[in-house]
């Protein structure tokens, strides 16, 4: 098992090491993982997916889940930050998600405008901003330029960028669909090569129907699912992999690729409808289930400590 | 009936907080409601609709009903309110609408663009901006990208926001249309999301004919009036809101959706061509029925006051 | 009795007189008059102050005095603005003095800095800015070019400024002192001259060992208080008078003052100490007492109201 | 014994809190009292300070002085921010103090110029910055501007601003020094009139040869040390107050003063010299007592925790 | 001897860094040290200087003489940059002096304005920007400002910034003058405390006449030269620090101070009158012995390789 790539391997300048170390340091797991608790469903899909948990519907319930449930922090959009962070500032890390979407339109020529900036969530005291590229849509030129303010910006301010990195679009659909390991390694380059700092990436599915679509030399490619993360986690080079969870799971299914991604070395997960579509007592079980593997799998980044004082 | 949220729920900052007590305490009905006159319709529709009310066609006739009519504000584009307010300036709160469009070119992919900014609403002393956002619109991301820099211009200056929040496109009705809950549900929660802090949203309606379009859960949804509002006024959270009159509805209906909407928990309700498509004597008459519907129904939002000084 | 001049006499933008209408009309005495309680005097003058009634070292009571004696506003610098007021936001209207300065250096070259801008006032939501322009001092060429800036951001952002126009420093001592009718006469005339909405003087006082000093003709002028401040009254123009308190009196002496200034036209006062270095009730009567002078004394300001609609 | 004051009692917005509360209850101590280690003498007073312990000249002992010794966070100019803190970033938090002088010039018209912004203190991931205000100086009106726009960039980034607030110049001078109740008591009021989060003071002192000196009422009043301390921190009302250790006492005096502070109610220390002029392991022991003397006088300020979810 | 500081020690961003590089190993000596070659004194003292040399008052003379004679690169002010350089375009690098004064008026208040912009230094191509810094002048308030910009803009550009840190102004007068090693060991210092990435210091000077008027304890510090640059090295940290040559030397005390210096572990010289008031082959003479000299003395500062890919 190769050692997985730790905050000191990365050549941050202070402001982002800083913010990044209270993630990973600080909050949450504590040994160099990160556990997210997204909540943007609202904006991306509507009120439909509270529905399974009534409670969800109130951003206070993954908040507490948050606190309790011991994540490195949630991922909000501004509306949400604003309303609700405030009793939970500094006990819960805010992800600020600066950009998204409705569901309404199609997906086709997917693009996701920025609703916020860099500065709210300088303002709002967050860790780091959450950014969704759509890799490979027809937009991608918007998206590029907007991505582009948005690294310098986070630059400016040393905030660490974590890019939600999405292949999507009707092209993407015609070489194997967007779940594929030559859509997502993709996604995972590309957050390396256009600066930012983390990067979700969705696990990547084989679907033996569209193998035929797959570009050369994937459409070869005999992988086990941990070979294939691995494969994500180079690409990605010396940007951090976190894994999302998608739609939710059944409980083998999600520990199942839990256990993978931490073998493969994976920095951690952002997880929302697997989390907060649970009642409460439940979310916080999983939760702690997770984050028992991620002190037990695979050799624990540790924190380099300077050489002591005589 | 669940308690109404009010301001003091609200994490409003001081100015905003300064601002809408003053449209809920000090003006209109006074007891944490709104009633709000809008007549931004010669812009949207037209000076048709000022036809079968030719005083109305005088913004004066909109400005004393509001006076005289016990109105919380009154709902400006920016060249009404230059020309027409000082007279009252002080007497009737501002809501300055800094975007709109005419209704000329099909809704298909509707887009409202702004044609004042923050500033003018600073500096004609209005107590609000209105904003339109057409929810699920293909051109979601120029007004996604628009209404970010309105919220940071209203949070920089300390004024509110009111999001007009219209579901409207061809996707939306490829999903059931405009009123349907799933898209008015929808609008209420994007307000919360963006960073609105009232959402202005229509009366859902189901329309079982295109019910097989509703997407899930919606579609097998079996609510009254009452549960329907409940629950978009639940999805807003801490966005206070405000049902929209629309066309002019006959006055048992009028009154029997205020009703439902106060029981419901909403905060008050925009109603224009309701109103000033009468005589003016007659909407003096409604806007009383109205008021003292908003004092009978539903627990009055109390004031908090602070602990006395011995 | 002339008749006092009223908000319709000013020709003010819409922003600025929906503000000042406000604190005219619809907070404090309600009828036109103004009764400000300020709280600057931590900074002007330190905590000492505060010893002669220790409840007053807390903000807090100089609110809770404004909003139960039904002050118009409160004047506050930004500190305390930022710290205090959001319980009492929309309640309490606010002045935010914007300059301000310690009393230790001596006041020979008096200046008072701005160490808030007027774009703060607009964002916590007041209603007002107060600036303090020490007239004749020897630094009037920095005060004359700060106010210039500040008058500016006012008409943008369409918000009353309220100069407090104090004579001081070294050659005004050497032309009778800050408190001769030349001084205060003089401050009146250049607050309308640089453009304030409203002016704050001191009451004007004789000091006839120092009246060979006084500027041809005032050395030979022989007025009444009331005539007094009328010639004052008539010097701001249409730039409404506030009359400060100073330090503490006794009884007698400041509702002499008071009735004298209604006699002769002024629009308000601005009182500190004279309130809240009492006990809080005392203060409460004090306020109220005063409140109804300004109903009983002077034709009361009428509130125009534009003709009716048929 | 009074209730100290806490973060919650504190009205501040999200980012501001959500730093400060990482300050107070993350780092350091953890129980909402701050232990702060200033390194900024080699601007003040130059290298000199760095002989009778010349392991101090480098700042990195500082830096693991802070680390080891469990410090709330250590104070740097920018340039040693930029030099040294990146290999403990996030493990030992950062106060950027923008503004510093050399001590060639005598004080007699102190000021303190920013040599850094508030977006530098951002960009390295500070969680305050620290600003110097010679209170009562003849140059506060170059002061209270430059405080200005700090505080307002401050707030733009939602960044705790921590007031050096030193009574200097030659006008304190005359009015009893420095270190007199007066100055301090004064000092501590305008730090949260200027609108300073927090607020660091010298340890008040009373000289008997200068009373005369002390304006009314200081000049007739007899109060103990702990007193004294009391009457500053209400001064301070919702800033939050440290004391400032000053050059290096012995031990007997230092944790006297600790005590006083402490039973009166204070936020903490800013502890320098009397910190780094020790041998390493005897500084260690220091900060350790300190600690625990913070653990257990005072009430600690208990951390809320919000209601429960069923 | 202690190992000098090498670029590795420092923790410089990639631009800063790549720059530096060039000047340390790429141009002059090469082996990490440098030999810079200053002609502002036109500007400085005006054309005086040149007499003894007459070619020397064309400053092609002095850009042969950098070319020729292997220096690290040359300084000048933005004139002589745009005028002269281009014939030597990445033959000779450049510093630009970006601040500068005449002689004219006395030093008592010295302090050297920006006739540059860092901007112009990247323009031009320059591989650092010169900032003279009159440390503890009277105007100390100005010049901190001043360089807080240009060290701002060197970040945001990623350039190198030399400080010419001079202590200079009355005050300093007071304490035993400008070269005494209170004063340049304080000017090292704060060139580390604010920023500076390189600062050139004079060589110390012990002036008995002048020791009672040293501050404690440098009064009572007896130390050799090298011991003196030593501890001046030692304040800078991670500043690299180059010494001045000030006016012409006789060969034997100019030899004698770099020998002392390079075994004190300085980063080398900024040699201007030294060097080009003389004819032309006998400063390449100077100049290669120097160069010799930074080859034999001192443990050559190695080029740090990364290690080998296996």
């Amino acid at each position: 098992m190769k050692r997985p790539i730790t905050l000191e391997d990365l050549d941050l300048p202070t402001g982002k090491k800083a913010r990044l170390y209270r993630l990973l340091y600080k909050y949450g797991p504590g040994n160099g993982k990160l556990l997210v608790l997204p909540i943007d469903q609202g904006l991306e899909h509507g009120p439909r997916d509270f529905f399974v948990n009534p409670d969800s519907l109130n951003p206070e319930f993954q908040l507490r889940l948050a606190l309790e449930g011991g994540f490195s922090a949630i991922a909000f959009q501004v509306g949400l930050a604003e309303k609700y962070l405030r009793t939970f500032a500094g006990k819960v890390p805010l992800i600020l998600k600066i950009n998204g979407k409705t569901e309404v339109p199609p997906d086709d020529e997917a693009f996701s405008p920025c609703n916020a900036a860099v500065e709210d969530a300088v303002r709002l005291g967050a860790d780091a901003v959450g950014y969704t590229s759509y890799i490979g849509s027809p937009r991608q030129d918007d998206d590029f330029t907007q991505f582009g303010k948005v690294r310098r910006d986070a630059e400016r301010f040393g905030i660490p960028v974590i890019m939600w990195a999405y292949p999507r679009g009707k092209y993407i659909e015609q070489k194997g669909g967007r779940d594929s390991l030559y859509a997502v390694d993709y996604a995972a380059r590309i957050a390396q090569e256009l600066g930012a700092d983390v990067v979700k990436v969705n696990f990547p599915k084989v679907d033996e129907e569209k193998r035929a679509l797959y570009p050369k030399p994937y459409n070869e490619l005999k992988l086990s699912a941990r070979e294939m993360v691995e494969k994500m986690v180079a690409s990605a080079g010396r940007t951090l992999v976190l894994i999302s969870g998608g739609a939710k799971k059944n409980d083998e299914e999600l520990f199942e690729e839990v256990r993978t991604c931490l073998e493969a070395g994976v920095t951690g997960f952002i997880f929302g409808r697997n989390m907060w579509q649970r009642r409460f007592g439940e979310a916080l079980e999983v939760a702690a289930r997770i984050t028992k593997m991620m002190h037990e799998i695979g050799r624990p980044a540790t924190e380099k400590v300077a050489a002591p004082v005589r």
